[in-house]
């Protein structure tokens, strides 16, 4: 639905953002991945043994464990990856660009469009955000509080930019709830691409943090 | 941080909109399902067994068999009881009021205080939404239509009373997003109640679809 200038620049940026993995033991390693996560989203983390594991990628009980050790290994790998491209991908696409509303458009683009790419991915990531423990977790948490910090200093600059007022955690948390739980409805056979509804989203978000101004109405 | 008078009226809404269970059966059965959904919160519904519900509500696995006869018939009943309560409470709180505005500020604040009441519940709600199979995932699915069949009726009246422009489906599809998504961050010694968020969100969300009048800008 957007223009063809609008889709060559968004190519261009996934390009840049998205860098193959090296070596022939990254590749099989991602490829681990990309099966581990569709056994979790089927099975749940819980559920899925390394046995299920194992056989989803076609590998030996013993050759999984030589790549990863143990099934919360391999969560936290899928949960790491995940973030660090969409982190990555996003700072790539906002160099060079200083208009605060138009980078919060850049930010929900490039959200929705790993979100759609890797529905399995997002699944996972949001239904077992729980099931690490200890340094795994404290390391997925830092690079999760990254991401969300930048999305708060992407707002903050749009407030004061704009001279606005609304509560920057509620609106970031509500952004990312809008997003997100696009893994729950959208079907490629009736809603359009991510590009579209990035579009409407960031239209019904955007102005309904720039039309309060400077006052809110009260909470009613 | 509602005014007193805001305050009472809700109270009053929240009372009609809670029937008591009837029979001592009825109550044993709802106690057993507020611990069935501790369980498969924890656990997920894969990861859990007849015998971890069982103990977890002190019954015997014979005693549960008699109540429940399957663990599939567990996550139906909380899915059905969660459904059934917010629908029932939206319709008792709809009532009487007219402006199409203010109809969807109770819709969120309707949805928002029950998923903070029973965050538990709507954990399991979201992650299990597929786990049922047949006539009970029919039901269930039949409850949830009439529901989310509400929300577009809501949003479509408000279209034609302000001659506004949005696309219905991703605008309830995105506070829907917004709203469920609270069950991954509300921290009841951080955050503001329901209704303080229900104000905010509803803020965000009315300017948003309301600003654009009756065209929208293009998709960028």
């Amino acid at each position: 639905m957007g223009s063809p200038s609008t889709a060559t620049r968004v190519t261009a940026r996934r390009r840049r953002a998205a860098p193959a993995p090296a070596t022939r033991y990254d590749r099989r390693l991602a490829e681990i991945l990309v099966h581990a996560t569709e056994v979790f989203c089927k099975k749940g983390y819980e559920g899925a043994s390394m046995r299920d594991l194992a056989r989803a990628s076609g590998m030996s009980l013993a050759g999984l464990y030589y790549y990863f050790e143990s099934k919360e290994r391999l969560l936290f790998l899928i949960q790491k990856h995940t973030f660090t491209t969409i982190v990555q991908g996003l700072k790539a696409r906002l160099e060079g660009v200083s208009d605060s509303e138009e980078r919060i458009r850049i930010f929900i683009l490039n959200h929705l469009e790993y979100f759609l790419a890797n529905q399995a991915a997002m699944k996972v990531l949001s239904h077992e955000a729980e099931a690490l423990k200890n340094g795994f977790a404290s390391e997925v948490a830092a690079i999760k509080r990254e991401y969300y910090r930048i999305c708060v200093g992407l707002l903050d600059k749009l407030k004061s930019d704009r001279g606005l007022q609304f509560q920057t955690r509620i609106a970031v948390l509500s952004l990312f709830g809008m997003m997100n739980w696009i893994y729950t409805w959208h079907n490629p056979r009736v809603d359009a691409d991510a590009e579209s509804i990035a579009g409407e989203m960031g239209d019904v978000f955007l102005r309904g943090v720039m039309a309060g101004g400077k006052g809110r109405r009260d909470g009613r």
